[in-house]
Order: structure tokens, then C-alpha cells, then sequence
């Protein structure tokens, strides 16, 4: 893509109410924009960032037999008050609940599960009709008193959530603990290090749950955990204290802030309950459906990747998830030939399938295209100008030396 | 994929309220599901069909020089204040408006051009920052009293809406000639022949604007239109005659009911005037930014193609935004050479690229397997049994005969 022709460019300074970093580069490197606190709009090159984090998402959760739909924002409080929880004052407090000119009572999404459920009471008869797994990417609303913190807290935020309904207990906890796995591998390949963490359910169920944690001293959460990763529970919920000795023996319990990134829910059966939303077994009996929900917000993992790759110049971001593979930058007074060596290299690196941000601007100095493509943070800065000759400077985002390759061979290092 | 393991499969009946043919038929194949009138589930199936016709809108659009972006749907009071539309009455009978439990007041996406404009004065100072040209694909809400015809008209629906601002009125008809062109390639790509209509600007100007017309009995719009192509209006505008005589001399003006699937919109200054956004020319002064917009239904889209192209089977999909290329059916008795080569045919399909959906279930007849098959509509139906010994039964979804071919030669027609 021609930086000349994307909207959204840099920015000399982010706001000055924006204290979180995350924040700040994302609004400096041209990422995202504000529209009130906790809402933010994903400009061009905040969601290529954010379709790189979906579609590795998208892929390991297909690979568990998940299915992706896409179910509405806009719910009827009739669902809702089937669980009961319309009217549970905890989920007053951050659901967005009102009455339509007509006096029709609606919510906005802050999750899924009462729909989810709905839309498996028309589809589930029988235990044939069992396990169900489905997910959607979508829009989140929460009432959040005060927004704060970037993108890692919001009103209104993207989610990936999953769902999955089973015939009994232990069929919930194998597909749970394969979730589970599926989700330290995705974060993984995303650039996370995360620590599973024993949690409770909060406005979802009285049962503990699972969150993914990344150490952060930006974070909103606080865990103790053994540093063997035997052992991690939020503070919310531990009865541990900080240096007591880990059973196994790996040195003293410690405590650390952290990013909450995913939470995976073992909810059982009170939904099925509550909603009467039953199976027949192979007797004819009817039971009820074992329900397990599953959570990735992508605008808080993109806000938690800045905080984790920076640097004083900018952004860093990880290969996987880069806006793109690299920068090509063109220092170029007018002078025809790097002009013209610049366009056939993107030509040529846009051929060989590799996503290129080609800053093409001709009204913008040397140093300030520098500048902007530490800001940006592409793995990889591409210089083509009067002193490379028919070489193209390279250099990593992280390195400090550059080198001088040809044009074939930066096409080999690049696939 | 594994038709087993696809959520939502084919449901014998439709509900009996829903009367419109394209909810009938996609609510049967599996497509969607209802939540509330105007509000559907893009059910598995439903997805892939909005993903094919949304990647041929990104495609076309990406050619004009559009950047795809995402913008939030919960949006502040005061930025519908500058442009004066969150006290207009007619918005307030479409816009979901309501307060918070802080009394804060929020309005639902309806539509973007506020927050377009919002975003674009924190990043166009001069005329250099000009044109701008953004898209992106998200939710719309409207408070539509009766949401009837399926999913031609939601209460909550998806919208692609691209905006484009320029530095005169020239440039913005340039463009908007342009995107006009580009609908109608995009339209023919999606397996829609449009007629280009003239339009009331609606509540969003009190220009003219140009809608995308399908004829259909089933259309909530009446257009009176020249046979030649020349001409066509909206019947709520115009002021000429069916019967008249077309000027070139095509034989009298027609009427004829149809489905708008598009809306262009040359807004003019209005909105740049309204909410104080201008840019500085090339002597410093300060103009007013000229703004359009253009908006498709991916969702009414999908419900037009439903209405076209059915039969009393099922859904004809065009091939262009069919779900998958083509439907592999088993039809085995646990017969274990018949498996065998049902499953190799799926993995060399899946190899070479090609979208195959295999109905692999062993507890469903073949009658029942070829019925679902014509009510889904995937373009090509190929069948392994008994019968076909080592070659494959193809049939297209139009066709009454079937033929019988070679594993290579299905994948040579199919690729």
C-alpha cells in the first residue's frame, strides 16, 4: 500500500489526556483514533493489525471444529430476562439497557450467552445435535464508569467469543481444556506470553474460571503465581500469600501485575436451566446442556502488544501481527532512477505476495520518514535513495546496524 | 468443510410469519436464524455468502484508492449535535436514541457521515490532506416499526458506507462518477443487474441521490425507467408518466416495483458547514469540504439474490458468492470403499483450493441429502455411491442431467 494514499498517517503528538502508552503510539503511529473515552475507531492501519490477531484466532479455533457466525448487538430484553440476568443489578451496572420510542425494551451485547442459548433452543433436539461450537467476532458495549487505560478498557470494543454446549460435564472440560491449549498456542503466535490464572466467574457463574494473563506493570489485574508455572490465581480470589513456598519446590510465591488478555468459562448447566433449554438423552430423557464460554478481546490484545513492544522511537510490533512485512521508504528529491528503482521494488515485493507499505511521499524528509517507520513499527525498514546504488538498505526495527542487499535477495529473506 | 460438523443444517419447515421468500429459504438452508423481527443470526452458512459479497465490494472499492477502516457504533449526543440531525424528527423516528444510567445520551449507528466528519477534522488541515476516501463494513441500526420482507429490511443490518471528501465540487463528482461505476461492476460481479435511479436525498440530504434498483415484485420501490437505459426515477420523485415516450425514442417509460440494494449521496458542503470542518487552501483561506457517501447492504444484498435466483427447491446461488464452489455427497451405507473415496475426492478438492462442502452423515437418506442439496444451492452437486463405481455424478444446480466424470476431471472443470 502507498503511504501517500493511506488515511490515517502519523501524528506529531498524541493528546495530552492520554496517559497510557498504548494509547498514545496507537494514536501517534495513526492506528486508531478517539471518539469518546473507551471508544476508539480502528483507522486503516489499526485494523490490518487487528485482521492479522482475528485470522490467527480464526484459524487455531477452526482447528477445534468451531464454526464462525455472526449474531446481532441489538438484544430483546425478553431473552435476557429468561436467564434472569436483565434485571441482576451487577449486569445493570454495565449493560447498556433502554426503551425505544415505542417503549420496546432493549440491551446492547456485553456478551452472548443468553442468545447463544436461544438460538440453540430451535436447533438442539437430541444429543445427536450435540457438541455445539460456535464463535463470532463482534461488537462488545460495557458501561464502564471510567474508561481508561487505551484501548485495553473500553465502552465499546471488539470481541471474539466462543461458545460450546455438551451433553454432560465431562464432555464441557475435555473441549475446556482444549480451548485452553488452543489459547496459550494462539497467544503465542500472536506474541504473548500468557500465565493461565484461576479466576472467579463474575456476572457469568459462581464457578471459578480461567484467565489469560500477561505480566505488565500497566495492568488492571493482580496475580500470585509460582515462577515454575505450576500455579496462578488472581488476588481477587487467592487465599495464598506472596512467598510462601511453592509445593513443588520452584522458590517462593510471587505477585505481579498483569493484562487479563482471554478468560475461558466452565459455566455447566444454569444456563440450560434457567432458560430451559433441554436435550433429549438415548433414553428419551430430557437433560440438560452443558455450556462453556471463551473470550479474546483483539482491541485489548493490540493494546497489549504496544505495551510489551516499544520503544522510545515507537511501536514494535511482531511479525505475526505487523500491519505489515515491510516498510520500503523512497529518499528521493524528484531524482528520477530512485523513483523508478523504489516503484519495481514494491512492484516487485507486492508480486512475490508480501504485504508492503510503500512511503512514496514526495513532500516529506528523510529524517521525518525515518521516524515515521520506527513509530509505525514494521518489522523490517527498506531504504532506497541515491547512496544505496542498485542495493537496498535493510535493517530489522530492533537492530541498530543496517546492511546492503540486493534486491533478489531481500525478496529471499522476505518469503 | 464437513457438513456433520456445520452448525445450523437444513430445517424442513420455515416459520409460518415469515412470508417473504428469501427469509423462507435462507431460514430453511441453514442461513440464518430470526432474533426479533428486522434482527437476524448470520448463521454459518449465512457468513461465508456476506463474506464472498463482501470481498468483492472490498475489492472494487480497494481500486478506487478507498482505505477500509472501523468505526464505532455507540456514539455521543454532542457529535449529532454540531451537524443539528439528533434533534431532526424524522432521524429521531429511525435513530435509536437513549440515556445511560449516568444520563449520558448515546445514539445507535444509523448511519456515519458525523462521525466521519468527527474524525476527518483531526486529521485534514490543508488541501494536501484532500481527498479523503474510507470505508468499512459494520452494523446499522434502525427503528423500523414493522421490519417485514425477510432480511431485505432490519432493524439491525450490515452495512458497507464509504465517504469521500474532496476540496471542490468537481472533485467529488469526479469521484463520485467513479464509485457510481464501480457499484454497478461490483453489482454484476455479485450476480445483480442494477438500474442506476434517480433518488430523494432522504434524511440525509436534500440533494438528489442515485439508488441501485433490482426489479422484483417483492421491492418496496416503484421506478419508472426508459427500456434503453437512458433514464429511471424513483417513483416518489418523479414527475413523468409511464407511457410517455422515451426522447430517444426506446418506446414508452415504464414502471415496475424493485429492491434498492444501493445508495449514492453527493452531500455537498451541508455537513462540512454545519459541523465547522474546513480545510485551507492553496492561499491560506479556509473551505468548506465537500462530502459524499455510498452505502450497499450486504445482508439486503444476500436476501435480493434469494428473491432472483430460486426455484421451488431452493436457493440458485450465483457462483460469485455462493458458500462454497461446490456439494460432495456420500451416499454410502457404511460402504467402506464408497467412504474412502468420498474422503479422498474431499481432500484432492481441498488441496487444489477449491471450496467443497461434504455431507458426510451416515444417518441421513439419500433423497433427504439430495433434497438439502438443491435447498442450499451450492452451483455444483457431485455425487459418490455404489453406482458411480471410480468415477464422480456431477450435476449443476440448474441442470436436469447429470454426467459422469473422473476425479481429474471434476477438479480440471472446478479449477
Amino acid at each position: 500500500m502507498r503511504y501517500s494514499l493511506v488515511f490515517g498517517k502519523t501524528r506529531r503528538e498524541a493528546p495530552k489526556d492520554e496517559v497510557a502508552v498504548n494509547a498514545q503510539l496507537l494514536i501517534r503511529g495513526g492506528f486508531i483514533d478517539k471518539l469518546m473515552a473507551g471508544s476508539w475507531t480502528l483507522l486503516p492501519l489499526g485494523l490490518l493489525v487487528i485482521n492479522k490477531i482475528n485470522n490467527i484466532i480464526r484459524e487455531e479455533l477452526n482447528k477445534t471444529g468451531a464454526n464462525e457466525m455472526l449474531m446481532p448487538l441489538l438484544h430483546p430484553r425478553d431473552v435476557w430476562d429468561k436467564s434472569g440476568r436483565w434485571s441482576n443489578k451487577d449486569v445493570q451496572q454495565i449493560m447498556y439497557q433502554f426503551k425505544d420510542i415505542h417503549e420496546k425494551e432493549f440491551g446492547l451485547s456485553f456478551t452472548h450467552e443468553e442468545i447463544v442459548m436461544y438460538i440453540l433452543s430451535k436447533f438442539i433436539q437430541s444429543y445427536k445435535d450435540l457438541p455445539v461450537k460456535v464463535y463470532h467476532f463482534s461488537t462488545k458495549f460495557r458501561n464502564e464508569p471510567r474508561a481508561k487505560s487505551g484501548i485495553l478498557r473500553g465502552r465499546e470494543f471488539m470481541m471474539n467469543d466462543l461458545y460450546s454446549a455438551h451433553v454432560s460435564k465431562k464432555n464441557m472440560m475435555q473441549y475446556y481444556e482444549e480451548v485452553k491449549k488452543t489459547y496459550m498456542k494462539l497467544f503465542k503466535r500472536i506474541g504473548l506470553d500468557v500465565v493461565v490464572t484461576e479466576a472467579s466467574g463474575g456476572v457469568f457463574t459462581k464457578e471459578y474460571s480461567h484467565e489469560f494473563q500477561v505480566f505488565s506493570e500497566v495492568g488492571e489485574d493482580e496475580i500470585i503465581y509460582c515462577p515454575g508455572g505450576d500455579f496462578a490465581q488472581n488476588t481477587e480470589i487467592s487465599s495464598v500469600a506472596e512467598g510462601k513456598q511453592c509445593d513443588l519446590g520452584h522458590g517462593p510465591l510471587k505477585k505481579a501485575r498483569s493484562i487479563e488478555v482471554g478468560n475461558i468459562f466452565p459455566l455447566g448447566t444454569k444456563y440450560s436451566k434457567d432458560m430451559k433449554v433441554f436435550y433429549k438423552d438415548e433414553k428419551g430423557q430430557e437433560q440438560p446442556i452443558w455450556l462453556a464460554s471463551y473470550g479474546i478481546g483483539p482491541t485489548r490484545v493490540m493494546g497489549t502488544l504496544v505495551e510489551m513492544y516499544h520503544d522510545d522511537r515507537g511501536i514494535v510490533w511482531p511479525k505475526s501481527v505487523a500491519p505489515f512485512h515491510c516498510h520500503l521508504v523512497a529518499i528521493t528529491r524528484d531524482t528520477t532512477h530512485v523513483t523508478r528503482m523504489a516503484n519495481d521494488v514494491y512492484e516487485k515485493l507486492q508480486s512475490a505476495g508480501i504485504d508492503v507499505l510503500f512511503d512514496d511521499r514526495t513532500d516529506v524528509s528523510a529524517g521525518e520518514k525515518f521516524a515515521d517507520a520506527d513509530l509505525v513499527g514494521i518489522p523490517v525498514r527498506l531504504v532506497v535513495s541515491e547512496k544505496t546504488g542498485d542495493k537496498i538498505e535493510w535493517k530489522g526495527r530492533k537492530d541498530k546496524d543496517t546492511e546492503f542487499l540486493t534486491p533478489d535477495d531481500v525478496l529471499k529473506r522476505l518469503t
